[in-house]
């Protein structure tokens, strides 16, 4: 069950635990904070050497206090914590913040610390924020409940940040464009309450529209951003941002890969699926919009905080340069999105009211002379079109420019109409003054013309995920297969205490739940083999089988092409000459495009599908699709289709193709002594698809 | 021969036709510029109705002045021009500038327009800039002969810009964060200057070093930016900006595909290679940046100024905070750069200098409460380190950071330690002191650290260029081939007014010069059919011929894979029902990766090489590699590399390819009647390879 934060975000009452008289220190400021933050609630300071702390009366502990605080702010060093953590429980407080580093990030002594935390929070049920965290910020019901220069405006913006410092450049930032905010929440350690927590309170939030009325000029989107270092529990952030994300926009800055990861992928020594792709893929399902750069996170926050999402993806581009325009009308073409496309009597009026020599097709270029009364006749001329869904405005402070007054008149129209607009002043000091007239309409300018269009790139993503809605159906194979015989294979390899199975039993698994495998079979001797050949047919391929041997290609256990009875003798001296393992026949699957299809196990998300190039291919493309279980028709269409080697299907049978994916994805979920299993190559001829080779591992213990 | 600029630049007395009284007037803007730009030459003021301006005594007419002034700046209305162009050219004035729009742009009156100036022009020898143009600026001889707000600060940056609007921005920018520059140049129209002319200049500047001697704070790079909408005459322009990359940094923004281009390659009817990609690839050869966006080109501008390129790849970053460390080192080695390996003896100064808790190892995290000493301490550590070749700094405005004392400590190891260092200050009003500080200090900042990587990676991209310095050799095979033959083919088809050869001839014009091609003949009927498949091998083909069928494939008249006497006699009819054309029989080349080798005529830059995926392989991979000829091993080796189809190739015999590059880059060249030719598919088998079908346009006329 989501925990209540209600009172954790609109305490009525909140106590300040080392809140001191040195103005420096943290209990200090952050008193200060809540006081100048217009909270209209109690406050009691609490401090063993004070009677009096910024004009209030101090409490000597926490036992003293008059009432039980909704929320106590405990800012005293880190050894000390556990012992007033306690005393709060005694008091039976609900909601604490522990600003204080010290724990788990400085190492095992640290982390024991922190133990002691977590098992107090536990017992008594605390909502425990931090520690090592800068604290929060609601701006509904005003508290600064932290010891940083945060921000006092009003918006519908929310973040959750990991990192304190984060925090702070977004402080600063959101103060020098005058943006605005709801809740702002730094999460520190994580040692109780973690992102999921927050965006489970926000979805609540949501739906008591009372929470966030819409605001003079700002959007009616509601944006949440995250700066995530970590994700705490996979699959409730999953499920959470999932239904999130079809109202809100969400997006994140996740610092990718970790320096030792990001070598291990330059030196191609990486897993399959490393953590981050799956992270990757699991956010793209979960429609939450990830940031490759701060300054994305950044265009993000005030693009959909400030504008409403485009209705369509097509932008008109008005501006008093031609190079600018036509860079950004690439832009556009390049992130998906369109040039709206000007009727007839659009195109006379903007004939009568611009120049001879300006440019009256999109993008408009009203020419190094047009003043502010130019700016606001062409863009007001293409706002009221249908097939214009944005206005992208762009200014170069030329010698007549009226950059200020340009601003006022974009500033007015946008109050008229509703449709999205976005400036990109080009410049450094003279552009700045019509930025800051820009920003009081609360209209999203960026220095870079193609930094807008990234924005409204997103925006209307996220847009056509709204639209597209129909959510994937959870249906899938699981309730009409029968695991009965996978179960059984499954069982004995078990009992025999395999890591893996073998060869046979790795294809008869897959073979069990319908999935199509050449004949095969274990052969004894030569005779076997010539049997078997003549029954179905060259050519055939010889495969050595050893339960814990994965890569027996690699050891030159596999050999393909077998084409008469003289190689086949050959090659099977040579293979038991060489090894003491059992020896599989198969029948050759011939003139197809290798696939992989296999199932991996994360830690963070569980388990996850994983399709692209296989065989030799995938040494050629790095061509891996990842997708999170269960996967259904759509998903597995999807996926597909995301992959490189998507092309090279085009004569494929791609049902047959769907299918097998979905049923090796229910094989995976249905047993969880499954931890792994590929099937590479699949190989998809005109008319068929063959599992051609796979290798099951199972969970140890 | 180049022109001479030299009292273009550096007049020692200038001459405003059209200096107005009225000071909103472009010529009185102009006039004004000159007074305050401290120039030190004589000024006339030209205007028939005015005694005096701006102090200054005014004449009547050009001919009346008393000297023959080394530059004329022409600040009147377009249809007056070319009358007072005429009085300059009878005066004898060398170097005029023409400020007036009105001209090409506006349609074909104007382009008449123009077109008398360029005649005046070219008859008196003038030095022309413009028309529609701003002027230029000189900060080595100060001159301001512009009518924009411009810059006067001196740099060592010089700017091409044939917009005027962007050459706005640019000043506003360089303005805001004292950016100087040592000249800067607006194109215009290029009716007779172009970007060459200019490059050229410049060339000549650097070459007499006295003109730029290294100013305080910044670097000794010399960059050159240029923002082009067009390239005028692209072989010049190749050939300066070759040898002028060499030694200076040359960075350009060119406004990409247009709208039309952009939906063309969209809708993937576009030529094989389009202009755009040939100029890429051209500047690519020549050693030109290309910046993607508008950011990339102000930040490459700042960063060639103020600091001087890393002398090796490996970073050192120094952070307050740990996730944009953590992102910063991922963008770091995506960029291709590394990160510094810091040895023990450092580790150790780092681990007594900072908390118990920092980072010690590379991105060094010197916690959030670091005030400017340790930020001093950590950066003057790791910058004596020789495995650091560059450091980047990056700061969150916490609540104890002291933003504009780091700024200043910073400041100082700049100028102390002779390797670049890069800022990166997150956030928005309070880091902007600290920016304000960073410049004075003349320290590339940005906003985002993944700015100041991108710079970075660029400028070492550009310093690896300079080392491996080896200058392709211009030698090919040119030389030792033997074109006789392939005249002689040339020759007839000429002659009998073929606009593209027959199958055979187009065979035999490339076996001509040693190509592999496989044995082919036309064949009359089906007794000479089964002579060849039987003297040369099953399987056949069979491709019906005509010099004006190019797209044969397409209309079936191919068949390929014929395996018996009884399939070719069934193709052989099938033909000959459905085509009058002569008929081709061909031995099939079986099991390779199919490539296409072509040579196109390029309007700017003449012929170009292109490299790619070939046969089926070219509908699935966007596979189009080019290189201007002449090429020779090094740069066909180059080529391939740079395909997607090279990881097919790791079986084939690359010198063998390459040979073949060469040998049809020199047939091309050869010939200036071959304005296309092209082989595809080249197939490469595991030890030939085999030019399988080609075809060859000719120049009409």
């Amino acid at each position: 069950m989501p925990r209540d934060l209600s009172t954790f975000f609109y305490p009525t009452s909140v106590a300040v635990i080392g809140a001191s008289r040195s103005p420096q220190k943290v209990g200090a400021i952050t008193l200060k904070n809540i006081q100048n933050s217009k909270f209209k609630g109690r406050i009691y300071p609490v401090n063993p050497n004070a009677e009096e702390v910024n004009s209030l009366k101090c409490y000597k502990s926490i036992k003293n206090l008059p009432e039980t605080p909704e929320l106590a702010i405990i800012a005293i060093p880190a050894p000390l914590v556990p012992k007033i953590l306690k005393e709060c429980a005694d008091k039976q407080i609900n909601n604490v913040i522990i600003l204080a580093a010290g724990f788990k990030e400085t190492g095992s002594e640290g982390g024991k610390l922190e133990n002691e935390l977590i098992n107090i929070a536990s017992k008594h049920n605390i909502n425990l924020l931090g520690p090592n965290c800068l604290g929060f910020i609601n701006t509904i019901h005003p508290i600064n409940a932290t010891f940083g220069a945060t921000v006092a405006r009003k918006g519908n913006l929310r973040f959750i940040s990991q990192s304190g410092a984060v925090a702070a450049s977004i402080f600063d930032w959101c103060n020098s464009i005058e943006l605005g905010i709801s809740q702002f929440v730094t999460l520190g350690n994580k040692a109780v309450l973690n992102e999921s927590d927050f965006l489970s309170h926000f979805e609540k939030e949501y739906q008591n529209t009372s929470y966030t009325p819409p605001q003079e000029g700002m959007s009616e989107e509601s944006p949440i951003g995250m700066y995530l270092e970590s994700i705490s529990d996979g699959k409730e952030f999953l499920k959470t941002s999932c239904r999130l994300s079809k109202t809100r926009p969400l997006f994140i800055l996740k610092p990718g890969k970790t320096k030792e990861a990001a070598q291990a992928m330059l030196s191609h020594t990486g897993a399959l699926a490393g953590e981050d792709s799956v992270l990757s893929a699991v956010l793209e399902q979960a429609g939450v919009i990830q940031c490759k750069t701060i300054e994305d996170f950044f265009d993000l926050a005030k693009a959909f905080s400030w504008e409403n999402v485009p209705n369509g993806p097509s932008i008109a581009i008005i501006s008093n340069a031609g190079g600018p325009a036509v860079i950004s009308a690439d832009a556009v073409l390049s992130a998906g999105l369109a040039l709206s496309e000007f009727n007839e009597p659009t195109k006379k009026v903007l004939t009568k009211i611009l120049p001879r020599s300006a440019g009256i097709l999109n993008p408009v270029d009203i020419l190094g002379d047009a003043l502010a009364n130019r700016y606001r006749k062409a863009s007001e001329t293409v706002m009221k079109l249908n097939s214009v869904n944005a206005l992208l405005v762009i200014l170069t402070p030329q010698i007549m420019t009226e950059i200020e007054k340009t601003a006022e008149f974009i500033g007015e129209l946008s109050k008229q109409y509703k449709k999205p607009i976005f400036c990109s002043f080009i410049g450094g000091k003279l552009i700045y003054e019509g930025e800051k007239v820009l920003n009081k309409y609360k209209i999203p300018s960026f220095r870079f013309p193609e930094r807008a269009i990234y924005a409204i790139s997103e925006m209307w993503k996220f847009k056509k995920r709204k639209l597209e809605a129909s959510p994937l159906k959870e249906a899938n194979y699981a309730g009409e297969l029968n695991f009965e015989k996978a179960e059984k294979i499954l069982r004995k390899a078990i009992n025999e205490k395999q890591q893996s199975l073998d060869n046979i039993s790795a294809n008869n698994l897959i073979a069990s739940i319908g999935i199509p495998t050449p004949p095969t079979k274990f052969i004894k001797d030569e005779k076997e083999a010539l049997v078997f050949a003549k029954e179905n047919g060259w050519p055939v391929a010889l495969k050595i089988s050893s339960p814990n041997l994965l890569h027996k290609k690699k050891v030159g256990g596999v050999a393909t092409g077998i084409a008469n009875e003289k190689q086949l003798l050959e090659t099977l001296t040579k293979l038991q000459t060489h090894f003491e393992d059992k020896i599989q026949i198969q029948k050759c699957v011939q003139n197809g495009t290798e696939l992989l299809v296999g199932v991996k196990t994360d830690a963070i998300f569980g388990k996850v599908l994983l399709f692209g190039a296989g065989g030799t291919y995938a040494e050629l493309f790095d061509d891996k699709n990842l997708c999170l279980l269960p996967i259904n028709n759509l998903g597995a269409k999807r996926l597909m289709e995301k992959s490189k080697i998507y092309k090279f299907l085009q004569d494929a049978k791609l049902e047959k193709l769907q299918d097998l994916i979905i049923r090796l994805g229910a094989l995976a979920q249905e047993f969880s002594e499954i931890s792994e299993i590929e099937i590479n190559p699949v190989i998809a001829t005109l008319n068929e698809v063959w599992a051609v080779d796979s290798k099951t591992l199972l969970r140890c213990g």
